[in-house]
């Protein structure tokens, strides 16, 4: 069944040759988008719905979070806030919670997560593995997750665990746990960095799984330069996430590659680091992609809408850039052409905004302007009821 | 009739004798709080509310806005964030809206932002005149703002109207334009800034309206160092707000004045400014209040939640200062011990948020958190069904 939403004040494509449309209409038919156009040219519809002048653009493509877990650490960010360093050990605690927790509650909680995230506006969800670091916990996690989210990334790598011995890890993760989890998921990471997996320790894992066929990501350059950068585009790794922190050397070979930089503006401020250079991997022309790091411990928000907001309002993206990247960017970090994009034979996954343009998400910090949310055609959330 | 709130896992009370609580329960009856205590001690109820085990804590006051306005600023917004100068000019553009615009137009545009804020928690607002800057369109921007707002201030020294003299724009504000706002207001503020009115000026506005009964509000210290600080400090003003700039002997003036310094960091953040320099006024013993300066050019936002989370991950404030500041701190800037408390007596203005604990208004930025809000005693917003 078709159904004709009418009335956009303002059309964000992301599509080429369609660009940004005013007075526009989109048909959606099954789980697809079937048309897009002026309002005026518009076709007969089943259903027709008036979003009466709103803006509309692209669900949000949230390419990074980490939303199978269990646990609290409500009392680490505090501690933080208190001015307590940072510390990438605070992820044990998830990692206990997460052993103990049983496949039910450990689903419900992803669920909870990600359909709060949905409510916010976000259409497309990648999450991770990483709170198991055992063959039985990265197996179930990836389980769990596969039924929930649209991409799941296997981060065994995520941290050594307490008691384990570094290299005899590496080589669990390459080969016993990789060959249960590999044939679950789409894609592997690593966190490379000071105090996590080393470069060469980090290049095995990525190599191990490149040959079982996964997609590549890399956690780097979050807490200081390191060699995260490099080996993402050394082994054509689809994404390196943080970029924290980035020689010229590393804009320079992220410009270079296919490599999408996906920065997490709100790990930056609840990490309380500097937020990471934005503008030096635009203007160098890097991708750049915006996602939100959900995650109990460095970065507790689901909220795309947020990252915008700080991505304009503090790392100088414009508000193009930056809704394109919390959209279209992330797509292009998943390798995916079937979303954050409003195009005919895209997936239907479309929002509308309590605002006539997306300058107001920037321009209304804080406000929640989710008027509506499509994904696969199904309505989310609406307050727009169909005629 | 009585209703008991009960099952709130964390009471912000704000009184000092009652402090936080665990396991509280609040009865509201009428339009005030009868009685905060634990849950196991409450009296019985009329209808009972169970929040299982959400947080609760008074409702923003949110003591410095700009609503009574009409007119759209997004281009200058646009325009800034592509890195031109802000230019307090802007405000003219909504000055020449405002007076175009009809009583209902104005009363509409004010109640829509009002409702926006409640929903998001607000439930006691100042607003301020100061786009009319004629007698006639002051006036009814003071009419219109005291039918909606709990608080009212006279702005109209907010900018000398194009085209006009500014000593003698001066004489108009303090003479027939006081006569005719000041009884229907009970503050007086002016923009105290480099390209808005001297020192000089402001104290003939300040001095004008104490004169004729009113309390004194300053905007100061926004885009500079100046002299809006110790202006407003010796004429005992309620609040100075802004306060982005601050010498040595500023701070150590507010430290020992009973002049609130109200911080208003989303319009730091829209404007490109740096942060305000909240650890120093409060390590040095300043009362501080957090408002969200809602105004279609340099903060267009209703969030209060922005801005505690703001203050927390950017300005160092711990949660429980910005929690205070954005409620019992506003309500200090408005001189009132009714609201941003939640005691027997107090006005039955309180919050109820989606998580356990006020830290998560940090620990989850961006995530619409506001769970249900009762103002006056009146649910507002709530999902919670009573029994
Ligand atoms: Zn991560
Ligand atoms: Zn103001």
């Amino acid at each position: 069944m078709a159904v004709l939403i009418t009335g956009i004040g303002e059309l964000t494509t992301n599509d080429a040759e369609l660009g940004k449309l005013r007075d526009a209409a989109v048909v959606v038919d099954g789980e697809k988008i079937a048309w897009v156009g002026a309002a005026a040219d518009a076709p007969d519809s089943d259903e027709r719905i008036d979003v009466e002048g709103r803006a509309v653009l692209p669900g949000w493509v949230d390419s990074h979070t980490h939303l199978v877990f269990a646990g609290d650490r409500t009392t680490e960010f505090e501690a933080r806030m208190a001015g307590k360093a940072y510390s990438a050990g605070g992820i044990a605690v998830t990692v206990e919670a997460t052993r103990a927790a049983s496949d039910e509650q450990l689903a419900a909680n992803l669920r909870r997560h990600v359909d709060e995230a949905a409510k916010q506006g976000t259409t497309c969800l990648e999450t991770k593995t990483g709170y198991g670091l055992n063959v039985e916990d990265e197996v179930r996690s990836a389980r769990i997750a596969t039924d929930v989210a649209d991409e799941v990334t296997f981060l065994g790598a995520h941290l050594v665990p307490p008691g384990a011995d570094a290299e005899s890890y590496v080589d669990l993760v390459c080969g016993d746990m990789l060959d249960a989890v590999a044939p679950l998921v789409r894609w592997a990471d690593v966190f490379c960095e000071t105090g996590a997996f080393d470069e060469a320790q980090s290049g095995r894992v990525l190599k191990a799984a490149r040959e079982r066929g996964l997609g590549l990501r890399v956690h780097g350059n979050q807490l200081g330069e390191g060699p995260g950068v490099r080996l993402a585009v050394e082994l054509g790794a689809a994404s390196v996430d943080h970029c924290t922190y980035l020689s010229e050397a590393d804009v320079a070979a992220l410009a270079a590659s296919d490599t999408v930089a996906t920065l997490l503006p709100a790990c930056d401020l609840s990490t309380r680091q500097p937020l990471a250079p934005a503008r030096r991997l635009l203007d160098a022309g890097a991708t750049v992609a915006l996602a939100s790091n959900a995650n109990p411990g460095s970065s507790y928000t689901t909220s795309m809408a947020f990252c915008v907001t700080t991505a304009v309002l503090q790392m100088r993206m414009t508000i193009e850039e930056a809704v394109w990247s919390a959209t279209a960017g992330g797509a292009r970090a998943l390798r995916r052409d079937d979303v954050g994009v409003i195009r005919p034979g895209a997936r239907a996954d479309l929002q509308v905004l309590e605002a006539p343009s997306v300058t107001h998400l920037a321009y209304r910090p804080g406000v929640p302007l989710t008027a509506g949310v499509w994904r696969c055609g199904r309505a989310l959330t609406s307050c727009f009821a169909a005629k």
